[in-house]
């Protein structure tokens, strides 16, 4: 017999295809789309949007929750069935919270901004930007006042609600205090024990030499180029599906490694990705936990494996061989763990990383409370890379116009990245512990990280959105919740020991 | 004021958007997707034809087509708003005759025979597609049957209907059986002629000196990559909009001339793409004028201006330059003009061309009667081949696999290829007749289609389906309706004079 519950899962199905949809058209406008495509792709993803949006914010999806609420859906033997039903209840509800016409002028003008994005970076000129990213702010602060009266949050933890589920400003904003301070404390301790190792020594390898590089660690890692692929982009990204999971990356002919730990990054995103519980394909249960634990899972692989000194001598081999050249793992490994405050958030070391989050998270719950006007956010942006790295941006393209993510309407996202490299340690230390530190560094020896993957698949990738939060995914996985003390301990036993 | 009319054009919008969606995902599928994403792929196209279904086929856009005609939308005073109003109603009547679930079932069944051919035609293995083929078909036929019965048509003229609007078998077989004739008699006094020439002397050239060639070829001819990409696939094809119109080719070492002859047959394609009315983007009216028109564009680039003794000098330039080898007009000449019979229609003269696509339109009536059974197929094909073209097929990759569409569920699409070529001649000769023949070929010495592109800017591709049938439009553009006679003097001309 068929039950609302069915009926529900066939809708939240068929919008989740849509959504599939939208994510190859984003790739294509990435990484394939001439330029002249722009605005008919922006009305081609906004039509998509509106129509997935409708499917879940119809009276129809409303009337099948409460039938399936009356059904017994929430106290469902199955765990996974009624997770999925609360992360239905939960969907419909922010869904609904955002007006169609909102949703479907938040896509165009996400579009607009972006492509405006791509040509104001390299030309280092905010102005270019403006026009298109002044009327994206405007509309992102009407869907974070439209979510939050919805949710019973702020404007602001609506946004972050829709990145990391449970997270608020209160919890995060005594860890990111904690943080500051420890830093403070301990950057200019590895900057003195650092002294001896010179300037930052770059890898440089011709840029064929990289991507086929690229393409022998991503082999070596497990990544499967049956079920994904590797391109160029301007900003290095993953998107996709359990059976289809992209990554994208760019090259430094001068500096070799910052190309191949994007690819470990994205590709930590992609096994994630990949690993997603095929059994709830398509429905809210199995998708991932938020960006928060996703960022978690790129970390692990970039910088909990990927800068371990088994993984620096791998790499280290990889690029002699394809490049013909002689690196050392110990070159490797101080180009790698070198650190030292600079401009962009991408290339920073693991030390600095969260500075560079604690600006932005400020500078935007400014942008959405109105406190900062977006013309003004070239002086803000700079004023606080003064204070907190003691550096002065040359220009925008070192500045506010580095990231993509707030002119492509990404605001609440920037804190988790720090958060998930809290995430990170914890989990890599609980994967050691399980798997044997000698085993897993072993692996990584050879450049593989199948045991850590393994790992990761039962405990963070095949869980989907089974817990409420991420901290109750991170309890059951390494029996605590989220904290600063794994990584704070992997820093000083990374750097200070 | 809002009319019904009015809101029809929106739904009409918004299904093309999806339908746009659909169109980057298929090229997605044959250009950069890995084979794992396969059946996810299928599952997201399905769910996209079923919505694109829904918005035409819904009660909603039929109540409104009525209340549209109650207010006199058929007689409007703007002839192209008349005209939309007209190919909505078309519309409307062609998807609503076949039912939803069908249109999802014959949109997984594609995908899923498009994949199994992909396999299969490398393999030259016709039982690894047999499975999926006769699914497919057996679709294919409900969905003729379905069609047929809701214009009045029987299955198979149904099916033409879709592909080249008012053409029927009762048209088509006079004309085919006066071309047999006529090729019958000419292709012996041609190889008669060509004798001197000794076997067709293929050009040789490394596959990257043809991709470099090929790119150049494209910017002389006036393709916009700033509006279009090239790019690799198994088959080549076009797709798009008119702002980013995709082409695709394949490479043979040791024959160049077919890749630039592919390009400028898909250039051909996108030139039409490119060129639609852009005041009625994504209405019914905007759209191409059917496939027969359409083949008449990439053989006017291809076959009409492509194959002349000017172009024939400007490719063997292009090629010399780009291949570091000396290769003469001549050459190029006698490689694109030599008529020889032989096993693969895209390889084939345009004199022997027309004998391989009556052979598909024989034996897609025999599938879609039943006459004929999938399992059947490969021998089946071999005879005809055998009787028409005097050749005996080696494997079934020169024989029934060898193209993708019946694998892909196009059945009815074959005749407009010769359709087209009848065309393609007819408006060349208009073409040329009003910018002057010395003009034209002076221009194409020069590898520049400027001129022949404005001629069919103005005459087709600007004038969308403003008419009701193709034979309206030729009339309009030629003076005369389609014939076989301006085809018939071109091979004249070209070859016996």
């Amino acid at each position: 017999m068929s039950t609302s519950y069915d009926a529900l899962a066939a809708r939240f199905a068929r919008a989740n295809r849509v959504d599939e949809a939208s994510g190859w058209l984003h790739w294509d406008q990435s990484v394939t789309m001439p330029p002249g495509g722009a605005s008919a792709r922006a009305e081609q993803l906004a039509a998509l949007a509106e129509i997935s949006h409708e499917l879940i914010a119809s009276d129809i999806t409303g009337d099948l929750l409460a039938k399936a609420e009356a059904e017994g859906a929430s106290s469902a033997e199955d765990p996974w069935r009624a997770a999925n039903f609360r992360e239905m209840q939960r969907n419909y509800l922010m869904t609904t919270a955002i007006p169609a016409d909102l949703v479907g002028a938040l896509s165009r003008a996400k579009n607009l901004s972006e492509t405006a994005w791509r040509v104001a970076r390299p030309a280092s000129d905010f102005a270019l930007a403006l026009p298109a990213f002044t009327e994206l702010v405007k509309l992102v602060r009407e869907e974070a006042s439209a979510l939050g009266e919805a949710l019973g949050l702020s404007p602001y933890n609506a946004l972050l609600e829709q990145y990391d589920p449970g997270r608020r400003i209160a919890d995060i904003e005594p860890v990111f205090d904690d943080l500051r301070t420890f830093l403070g404390d301990t950057i200019p301790e590895i900057v003195e024990r650092q002294k001896t190792w010179g300037e930052g020594r770059a890898i440089k390898a011709p840029v064929a030499a990289q991507r086929e590089a690229a393409q022998g660690l991503l082999k070596s890692i497990g990544f499967d180029f049956d079920h994904g692929r590797l391109d160029d982009s301007l900003h290095p990204f993953s998107t996709g599906t359990p059976d289809d999971a992209r990554i994208t990356a760019r090259w430094n002919p001068d500096d070799a490694l910052t190309g191949m730990m994007a690819v470990l990054h994205e590709a930590g995103h992609a096994a994630y990705t990949r690993g997603q519980p095929l059994d709830w394909r398509g429905q809210p249960v199995g998708d991932d936990a938020g960006m928060a634990v996703h960022e978690s899972q790129s970390l692990s692989y970039e910088m909990q494996a990927g800068r371990t000194a088994a993984m620096s001598r791998y790499l280290a081999k990889l690029l002699s061989d394809a490049a013909g050249a002689d690196i050392t793992g110990e070159a490797v490994s101080q180009s790698l763990l070198k650190v030292s405050p600079g401009y962009i958030r991408v290339d920073a070391d693991e030390a600095t990383y969260p500075l560079h989050v604690i600006l932005r998270f400020e500078l935007e719950q400014a942008l959405i409370s109105g406190e900062l006007a977006p013309a003004d956010l070239p002086a803000a942006w700079n004023q606080r890379v003064v204070e907190s790295l003691a550096l002065d941006p040359p220009d925008d393209r070192n500045g506010c116009l580095q990231d993509i993510h707030w002119y492509d309407g990404a605001f609440g996202y920037f804190p988790t990245y720090t958060l998930g490299a809290m995430a990170a340690a914890q989990l890599f230390r609980a994967a050691s512990d399980s798997i044997g530190a000698d085993d897993l560094h072993g692996a990584l020896a050879k450049g593989d990280y199948a045991p850590l993957t393994a790992w990761m698949r039962d405990n963070v990738h095949g869980m989907g959105r089974i817990y409420p939060s991420s901290n109750d995914l991170l309890q059951a996985a390494t029996g605590a919740p989220l904290s600063s003390d794994a990584f704070k301990a992997h820093i000083k036993a990374r750097y200070l020991s």
